[in-house]
């Protein structure tokens, strides 16, 4: 099986995607809705939660671990990697490279928790694959309760985007990472709002396909994730309805959530 | 010491007016800021962490301890009157009783978390004190993040908060209980946005009158929550940058934040 953590219910965009990308490939994912959200908390919570989600999801099973989480990847995915021998992905480097791939003018916008850009992962990432970009962070915090309270097409919502994305508008980017598995959702509000010529890279959509070209190149991994032969399982640390609803709405069909203590 | 916990930095609104009105009564504060939120979780997930910040603070010498996070106090505090031998005070009765006591129509508003609102506690209370009263319960779910991103005065917040307050200007309250411990950062805003007649209740304030006359009539208890003669101390399970701007708007002071693992 391939486990699959996030803060919450965001990481349930990269489940959907590999769902859709990978089909046939066994999911155990762990939404951490008890401790949601991540992004505001220090390095010190965040690598903490990060190596129990880890440890959880390979006693269900997991043979490789995705880091689905932004703010979780930015600080807690370098920790897991000293400590675990199995295989990690994290959702920002397919975001970098893709975004690095696509950019003409080299600069790139980025958005996210304040975790996330204070972590200034995408910048150092992004120089790495292609040294002359430059990189615009712009934490967004309150994007993600927006998401959660499901105000995805309120006014204010529309102005709070608008907000945000200012600055990077005044920095002449030409393109956008959506840094957060929140985004995926608002992004019908942040494609006109940024601009209709700035190309927008969706990290749950691109980490989807990174995997997909991963396994094909290692097909022995792929055999020992599919050997499970077992149903997909979502667990999470809490459960309401606003979670049960947003779950969904992004799987376009009723999920069985697992409540579990981590 | 008198023992206060809260979901995060609100609580310290609580611990401040205890000051104010108990001075020289030495508080043992915990801020629970690495599982912050709690106003969106379920009942159990709220009802275990309670009673591990009860078993943190009489550890740290708590002969009393105050529910300073609504919706703590509106799920959790009467398991903890059941498992607990020391005095639980909560901020719900207070600001019930004041409530009650103010309003002349007894049409009364709540806005709070989700969790406080569903809970029904405040109509529950409120009914006991003045039977004839009619309370009507708005979540306000998203007043958090922005009293946390210091978004004070911004227009998006005085425009969510006049949605919010919109259903209950239509049922014609005389009296709005400020049902969340971050709500009274906002009393500027809500203030005029819900109407000059429209008396606002906080009940981070009314706790702590409520507290002095309690322990006025419990002179021993009084005596044997001075009796540590230590200084305050404040700890956190997480600490970021915004936590200790906010402690420190809140004290008008800086304020020594402890980081500890509950």
């Amino acid at each position: 099986m391939i486990g699959i953590f996030d803060s919450g219910v965001g990481g349930m965009t990269v489940a959907r995607a590999i769902e859709q990308v990978c089909p046939g490939l066994p999911i155990v994912y762990f939404g951490d809705i008890a401790r949601t959200p991540y992004g505001t908390k220090s390095p010190e919570t965040i690598i903490e939660y990060c190596r129990k989600n880890t440890d959880f999801l390979i006693s269900q099973g997991a043979r490789m671990i995705v880091v689905a989480c932004n703010s979780a990847a930015a600080t807690g995915a370098e920790a897991l990697r000293q400590h675990h021998a199995v295989p990690i992905l994290d959702v920002i480097l397919p975001a970098t490279i893709r975004a690095a791939n696509v950019s003409r003018t080299g600069r790139i916008g980025v958005i996210g928790t304040r975790a996330t850009i204070q972590s200034g992962i995408y910048e150092r990432r992004l120089q790495e694959v292609r040294p002359e970009s430059r990189v615009f962070g712009q934490p967004a915090p309150l994007l993600v309760p927006l998401v959660e309270e499901n105000w995805l097409n309120r006014r204010e919502t529309k102005m709070i985007i608008r907000k945000y994305l200012h600055p990077l508008r005044q920095k002449q980017i030409d393109t956008l990472v959506l840094g957060c598995t929140h985004y995926p959702l608002l992004k019908h509000l942040i494609g006109p709002r940024i601009g209709r010529r700035v190309a927008l890279v969706d990290s749950s959509l691109e980490l989807a396909g990174y995997l997909n070209r991963f396994l094909e190149e290692r097909p022995q991994l792929r055999e020992a994730l599919e050997q499970a032969r077992q149903p997909s399982r979502f667990f999470v640390s809490d459960l309401t309805d606003p979670v049960r609803k947003l779950a969904e709405r992004i799987f376009g069909r009723t999920i069985t959530l697992e409540r579990v203590d981590v």
